[in-house]
């Protein structure tokens, strides 16, 4: 592992350019998409038609040798034939034919290139001869490229995604936003993908950087902590070809930008995985678990954590300590959160007087009268209870399970008489929910300066208006408590690293990542 | 904690008919609700019309010393004053009136209660004496009750809800099932219920305990047991009154039928939490563990697991073994899964010569040849692939991730002609995946008598028609791979200590939970 890990490469790098070979990968004028196809079974029809229909805005050539038109437009036998200047080819044909292809990229002058196509070193030593080749031919014409073995580069900035029949069932447009992604899995990838649709959250770049063969993860971290477009940067890592230009890089970077990894082949099993995978030799978990620790680095252990974490960061502020007040609608999810919040290292405070006073005045007599609170079932007052928490000076985040959700429309099963009722009470509480409710709470949040993160059953999801107005503000709504207690543990443990590293005088200067 | 494990209550219990006594609790003629109300902010409100909506089929009858009419039924002063006799009281009254309620409910000659009112155990000295009061009115006029501070109980057998508003939520009628859930948090269970119900799978029986002054968790076990819809008994629990009894009775009854228990306040902070709640004493967590592990339970960790585990016991057969086949879309999913499997005690083995020459015939050249399967993109052949996987000696379940889910109908954002082509590859995978697939699948699960265990990403869900027929059977399509491998953990873990218990010779006969 330590080989591979401070392993000197057989190319130089002219490093500090790294920021402006990858412009015309994320920003290019122009795209041919070499492979392109009429079948709706290929990739080359999904990845063309996702150009296509996306919006791209530059020019936009299809390249297919046995084809006069793709999807109406006029189609190139070679790259080579395209009247004008190409400053991204996406090249999705049979693995075998890619190093001529790319010779023709050479001498057609484009710049760089996305190589979706599997067939290389993931798969023997015939495919790591031919991605050497690719690599040479790259090279010598100063081609930087992606892949191969990759779903692709999304950039909604650029209306530009090369990702294929995945994302067509994602989203017309993968909304814009601040986390950039880069994944050694496209899978993992595209679940990113799929969860910040469902839930409206926005990217700013997303890369699946396959076999690296070429571009390697830590070239694409180098350009997303100097994108301006990019806050939070998230990484799905196998391995790391550049252990040590990692490192020093990542301690710079997590000053401005946190970065949350998954790093996977953390076992023996998992490691034979990842070689059957990328052809990544996974190496020695203890060392990259400390690369990560002193560079500043979330490592999330599960797959949902990499972007509910991300999404917090990007959209709450941090908490200044581990003293968490919690709301439930009923005791048992306290019971449940108390003793995970005990078990991940998460204090429940005592309330002071004035909080215990005022919430007194609020609940019923049955009421806990102690943290966690227990609504007992008075549902309205959740967003006022969560506000009287977050004034609390013992209290450094707000964790509200089952308390967000309102009445639905499913009254229809009930006699006329009592649906208007109904109706009624649901109209009130709606209102209360999603309008004054939410609002108010994202208010408060900013005037306290202190995170509140909400876990509500998984039905309400679909239901309420509140879980919607919440996420498109950013707040993510966690099925279960115990994830969301699982995200604010991250959250945390990460301001607590660097409320250390910052020095005390210093703590709050956390806000930046504030809404 | 051992003082509170093996105590003995204050009364004498005729154990022999619990099983009759509760026959009017959950079955009864008649039921009269005492605190309805025409008020749709109340509990009274919503328990009534509940009963009233779900189409209950024997007699209702409004209780409310101030009403004429609810929902246009006729109101009476008393219970007293109901003309026929009564099976059933549900109480919804504040506190204090309680006792003068149950004293009238004895002078009715009403066989059982569910008393859903707050205010007792859980909210101090006062409560406790007035819950004293209520228990004692109750044992001398021969009433056993659920309760108080519950959410009610629910038969869908007798179409019997005393659930109240938030079943409301959840749907007009929660299906019937084998599955049987006793919770000391109602919200635990309104959760369990949410998932039943979002999901499709049925419920045989439904109570929410609460502070159990009269009926123990150990008395609904005793009755769920001997109840013929049962097939699993689900458990939320904070205390057990009857440690003894509990563990004499769990020994027998998991030889016929599997306990899941989620068993919280094991932490100092959790204890706490569990006593403001239903004024519990949670004791050592050591004692809970060692007598769930003796008596064959299941203990699972998080909320989420309780159903998780409880549906695939009922419909999947267990595993006979901790050997692993994985079958992946894409690699990524593999390495993450690989980790997980052997940090939790799952072995991926090595697949079979047979399987290896199967699996090329199918797949192109770049698979992985090696277990985790990864198909590389070519998703139509994942039931085909798992079928293969079930079929390997050397593989006792399989785990199948990001390989269901079939292409939505979000075509509209392309071109008309586009759009054709599309429609019609869709509808060729949606074919091959709903109907063809599904039921291929749960033929093979049948056949070979293992376990298959699927994950696929969120956004899937509500796309695939795939999705919903698998849950429709039973087969649950959790959200990410870390929720699937720990459900295939616990049922793992299950089957080995079964095995273990039975001897060798009769290690099969688990197969009476497949579908």
């Amino acid at each position: 592992m330590k080989a591979c890990f401070f392993k000197l490469h057989g190319w130089l790098k002219v490093k500090k350019s790294i920021i402006k070979q990858l412009e015309p990968l994320f920003y290019p004028k122009s795209v041919a998409v070499i492979g392109a196809s009429n079948n709706p079974a290929k990739w080359g029809f999904s990845i063309f038609n996702d150009l296509l229909v996306k919006g791209f805005k530059g020019d936009l050539y299809p390249v297919n040798k046995n084809e006069e038109k793709i999807s109406g437009i006029t189609c190139y036998k070679s790259v080579k034939d395209v009247p004008k200047p190409v400053d991204l080819a996406v090249i999705v044909v049979p693995a075998k034919i890619v190093p001529p292809i790319m010779k023709e990229c050479v001498e057609k002058g484009v710049k760089t290139a996305v190589i979706i196509s599997a067939g290389f070193r993931e798969a023997g030593r015939e495919g790591q001869k031919l991605e050497e080749e690719v690599v040479r031919i790259a090279r010598q014409g100063g081609i930087r490229f992606v892949g191969p073995n990759c779903f692709g580069i999304i950039n909604p900035f650029s209306n530009l995604s090369t990702t294929g029949l995945m994302s067509l069932y994602i989203t017309p447009y993968v909304p814009k936003g601040s986390i950039a992604v880069i994944t050694q899995s496209g899978n993992l990838g595209t679940f990113m993908l799929k969860l910040a649709f469902e839930r409206g959250f926005g990217i700013s770049k997303f890369v699946s950087s396959g076999n690296e063969a070429d571009l390697h993860f830590e070239d694409h971290l180098e350009y997303m902590a100097e994108d301006p477009d990019t806050k939070v940067i998230v990484g799905y890592v196998e391995e790391l070809r550049e252990g040590r230009r990692f490192f020093e890089m990542a301690k710079e970077i997590t000053e401005k930008k946190p970065i949350v990894i998954l790093k996977a082949g953390r076992t023996k099993t998992g490691h034979k995985a990842a070689k059957a995978h990328t052809g990544a030799l996974a190496g020695s978990d203890g060392v990259y678990d400390a690369c990560f620790k002193q560079a500043g680095v979330i490592r999330v252990e599960e797959i949902q954590d990499l972007f509910d974490v991300a999404v917090t960061l990007v959209s709450q502020p941090l908490p200044r300590g581990n003293r968490v007040g919690i709301v439930t609608g009923g005791g048992g999810f306290g019971v449940v959160a108390a003793d995970m919040c005990e078990e991940l290292g998460l204090e429940i405070p005592p309330l002071t007087q004035e909080t215990l006073q005022r919430l007194n005045q609020r609940l019923p007599p049955r009421w806990s009268h102690s943290n966690p609170v227990d609504l007992v079932g008075t549902m309205e007052y959740s967003y006022v209870c969560i506000g009287t928490l977050l004034k609390d000076e013992n209290v450094d985040s707000v964790l509200a399970i089952s308390s967000v959700g309102s009445p639905s429309k499913i009254f229809d099963q009930y006699p006329p008489a009592i649906r208007n009722q109904l109706a009624e009470f649901a109209e009130m509480m709606v209102e209360w929910e999603s309008t004054r409710g939410v609002t108010g709470l994202i208010e408060r949040i900013r005037k306290y300066q202190k995170p509140v993160i909400l876990a509500a059953p998984p039905t309400s999801r679909e239901e309420s208006e509140a879980i919607r107005e919440f996420e498109k503000n950013g707040i993510v709504v966690h099925p279960t408590p115990e994830r969301a207690i699982s995200l604010l543990t991250y959250i945390t443990k990460y301001a607590e690293d660097r409320k250390k590293k910052s020095g005390a005088q210093n703590h709050n200067s956390f806000s930046r990542y504030s809404p």
